[in-house]
């Protein structure tokens, strides 16, 4: 497999599929009685937060694989590996999220929040592998562009988010949605 | 990020999900006795018009975001953002298909039909900002396509149609299948 | 939108979506007492059957969109909402595949299958429409393409089965699956 | 359908799907009171387990479909039907993969390990019939390619992890990753 194109188009689909099969996680209420559907639908608020946090995070790291495979040109057995367990995890984010929404306010949702958050350190460690890979591996012409200043940070911020998770869930949200706009920018060249 | 062929097979594959996944919302009906199957599919009529409706108004939707895309030509991270916030709208009109189906004739029909609506009116709205952000940043070599125009009327469209909404869930539902049909005209230059 | 390819990519997508969705229609026999789980497993046999039947049925779908889009060179608005109408009816043969895998052997197994085989009359009617619609609007260059004559047996055959059906719902199932190896095999010329 | 580039892409499609569904099946723990989370979360390690292994072997699945399609330069009905029936199974996996989370350490775990490493039997002769089919058929330019060795023990392996399963459910799906990388790795060439 020496070129990425099919790689990408394999990648593209997961995202795609995981990030719109979020949606299958907010159940209808059920059992309403007359006249009780907006309250039943307003207490349904912490299944619309994740799943909005969920989407943009998704959509994100999207953003973030297509920048990384504008830089990789060649793929081996090594990266492909590497790759489909990123793609394992970004799949798996349905379920923490459907965890969290079920939890939040609950006397368990610091275990969801760390969950949560949890899934989201092992997918930036697994970004840095895959850049990493790439680098070392010769499989970029840019091994020095300063998305890997960005990436680094990434599992820094993201066991923070942990870290906020085990005091407070709702918080852990709210920050997770911040960590996602900020590698939604392009990485930023080091003052030179 | 700068061509937009990526960002549209991206955005495609979210649409033909979330147009498939609109199936999932009709159950087979539950612990029918023997002989009243017929029966038991007919009542379920709710759920395949609010099954049909969506599927066509997604389809359209489809439509307009392939013809807004070949005008746009240019895209950068303001772009691609309020596009993933389109498609968060998209994947989301799954739940209030469901649920208009499951209340429609029910005393909470109302509720329904305004949730149904109002996810129409935002959508509208974030058409509108797209497109306005594309002529806006340059990303359009045709800002002053009929598009405009045709746009223009899509957010007040669906808001009179979750006026409706507020009065009448099933002409709601009627009206929005109505408007879908005018979406996928082809916009008319003004007469000039 | 006057070229095919998005149009095709997109029918593509949700001929693959509803095909690869029809699985989760399949579910695990729940409460099965120990030692109890073979015979739950087989007597699950209409689930399997259906699957693999409607499996089948849209792959071929599938093969005869693919060849009727190679004959179909140009679109308009017309082709594409009666396309939409073809894939919306795809996506919807999930419903009866399900219905009919739950009342095999049951009380109710004929309007199963009628609901089953009323689905791909429609379908075949629909396929007729679009190529009809492409010959006589110019959208092909082989109006005289040996499909024609395949496609015109179609709801005929269909209808047949649906005959069949209203006395005998595993000799439909069976007999579809037939229907769809026939439609599988590319159309022979007229003898000439 | 002389070129393979559109059945590629919906082969793609299929594995694209079948493996990002597979996360449905893991269900969300009910009726979990308060403080038993993070218990009821270590409880459900089958089905993370089986959730990996099918993942990954999906994706090693997909890997070696693209080799072939490397190798298979033109398709004709009977390849067509074959890749079809391949794809049905790799659809299906979905269901023995909850089957054997369900089971796994109860009392008809074997039934459950037979079931899934019966449908890596007859995913690994599909393959080898489908490039049998196209060596046979002049589908290929390089019928000697190494592929075919490897392929070759391809069936016999996985009888091998049946049979496993008769006896041990876990160590079957144990094997059953081992397998995943061996079949991951290129092919090597005999020596000669």
């Amino acid at each position: 497999m020496a070129e990425t194109s099919r790689l990408q188009a394999f990648s593209d689909g997961i995202f795609t599929i995981a990030i719109t099969l979020l949606i299958l996680d907010i159940r209808l209420p059920q059992n309403v009685p007359g006249g009780g559907l907006a309250g039943a639908l307003l207490n349904l608020w912490p299944s619309y937060l994740a799943f909005v946090t969920s989407f943009w995070t998704i959509g994100v790291m999207w953003i973030n694989h297509h920048r990384l495979f504008r830089l990789i040109k060649r793929a081996d057995e090594g990266l492909v590996a590497i790759n489909l367990f990123l793609l394992l995890l970004v799949s798996w984010i349905s379920f923490p999220t459907a965890l969290l929404a079920q939890h939040l306010r609950g006397p368990d949702e610091r275990i969801a929040a760390i969950v949560y958050s949890g899934t989201f350190v092992a997918i930036a460690l697994v970004f840095n592998v895959l850049w990493w890979y790439a680098r070392r591996g010769g499989h970029t012409d840019e091994p020095e562009h300063p998305i890997t200043r960005q990436y680094k940070y990434g599992p820094v911020f993201y066991l923070i988010l942990l870290a906020v998770g085990v005091f407070n869930a709702t918080a852990c949200l709210a920050l997770s949605t911040l960590l996602a706009v900020y590698f939604a920018l392009p990485p930023r060249k080091a003052a030179a």
